[in-house]
């Protein structure tokens, strides 16, 4: 923290730097207001120190970090967390900025994908579909818990969960390795070739984490607003992949 | 192995499909000829059996998967690798189709990095680079070791490892994320804003499976021989990034 604050003195000796704002980013994907809770503290003691000073702070940067339902998670509401912000902070009267970016669009995107085939092995069952880990790396690269849900054949009990009817696959992607699964022992209704499949809170850490590994052209993004839609980026082509590779001439 | 034998007995009912080949492929990065050993033999039963039901196959593919010197992986030559082969398929004299992939431009492809600045805390050396875990996945996504090696001052005794006046360092990328790793606690030189870094054996998964992740344009590729070089990728645009984007109309 003081160290913090020789930042602010060291900025000072140059006229041409003008430190206006304090920000913290603690991590993403909090579930918990303690360390938020911590996290406040010290900025309010900073923030104190600095004004102290006489550093004329005009904002300070509280960083995202409030996490999501991606399954089993209770992550505390932003209202919790607004009434943590103001009991910590809200005596300085700066504006605040914030960058709650996977709260906001986690859950607003889904990955639709078609179920290529299933295949009933001796000791498990794979539904096989047409997305990989390109289009979705988070569960190749976190671990991370995707719920899936069928499109064609919903549960015809929405909201109760699985139906028990349905029976464990793991579902995984047409890439060459073995990190290319979605999803181990999920309950999912029988799939037929062509049937969709939602994968869900995957508007965070989705598509922009995308590659073409595997020459696999960029997923289209559809944007949806109640009854309305529209492509606002279209499918990858192959000619679009694959038009910026140049021979050199030592070669040609 | 029987079940195998099944899917060209039923190929044979459909006038339209003839099978013509046999492809394994056991993994990748395989550093002992053991799992070769087994699988050329389980494969040769199986081209035995296909033969002796008059299956006309025209070729057997026998897949990738040698592995390559990352680090201290001591993989077997492609000689003793062909020796094996010969060994256990030599007999059917089919031509064979191999898919060494990694063995052959791993060690091919460096990528080239700038030392943005060395930060030094009360506990470590950070050095931080201007490439991210977008441009070069493997060590973010599988703990994947690449030798980090200094181009501006490399060692003065190349070939006898690092210097011993070299201090350890954690080489991290800009990405807002601590995935963002490329090497923990690497014996290095002192280094300066500027100065170049290789990440050696990066031709096998790595532009491959870049993406634009933090919205950064994917690296350029340049092709070397010898003395010559030429760009055969250019460095993509912010422009060329955001080029398919569109607003829909229920916005505008």
């Amino acid at each position: 923290m003081v160290g913090g604050l020789s930042y602010f003195q060291e900025i000072a000796k140059y006229s041409h730097l003008r430190a206006v704002a304090v920000a913290i980013h603690i991590g993403s994907q909090i579930t918990d207001l303690k360390g938020f809770d911590a996290a406040f503290a010290r900025l309010a003691d900073f923030v104190k120190m600095a004004l102290a000073a006489k550093i004329d702070l005009k904002r300070l940067d509280l960083g995202g970090g409030l996490g999501i339902p991606y399954h089993a998670e209770t992550p505390p509401l932003p209202s919790a967390y607004a009434t943590l912000v103001k009991q910590h902070l809200g005596e300085f009267n700066l504006p605040l900025m914030l960058e709650p970016g996977r709260l906001i669009v986690g859950n607003a995107g889904i990955m639709l994908t078609k179920v290529f085939f299933e295949k009933q092995t001796q000791h498990k069952r794979f539904v096989i579909i047409d997305a990989g880990m390109n289009d979705l790396i988070r569960p190749a690269m976190y671990g991370a818990w995707h719920e899936i849900l069928p499109v064609t054949n919903p549960n015809p009990l929405p909201n109760l969960g699985p139906d028990p009817s349905w029976k464990n696959a793991d579902v995984v992607g047409p890439i060459c390795e073995s990190s290319d699964i979605f999803a181990a022992d999920r309950p999912l209704p029988s799939l037929a070739s062509g049937d969709l499949l939602a994968l869900m809170s995957a508007g965070a850490y989705g598509m922009v984490m995308g590659s073409t590994y595997n020459l696999r052209p960029l997923a289209a993004e559809v944007m949806v607003d109640g009854d309305k839609f529209a492509l606002v980026r279209p499918r990858m082509s192959l000619e679009m992949l694959l038009s910026t590779d140049r021979l050199p001439d030592f070669l040609a």
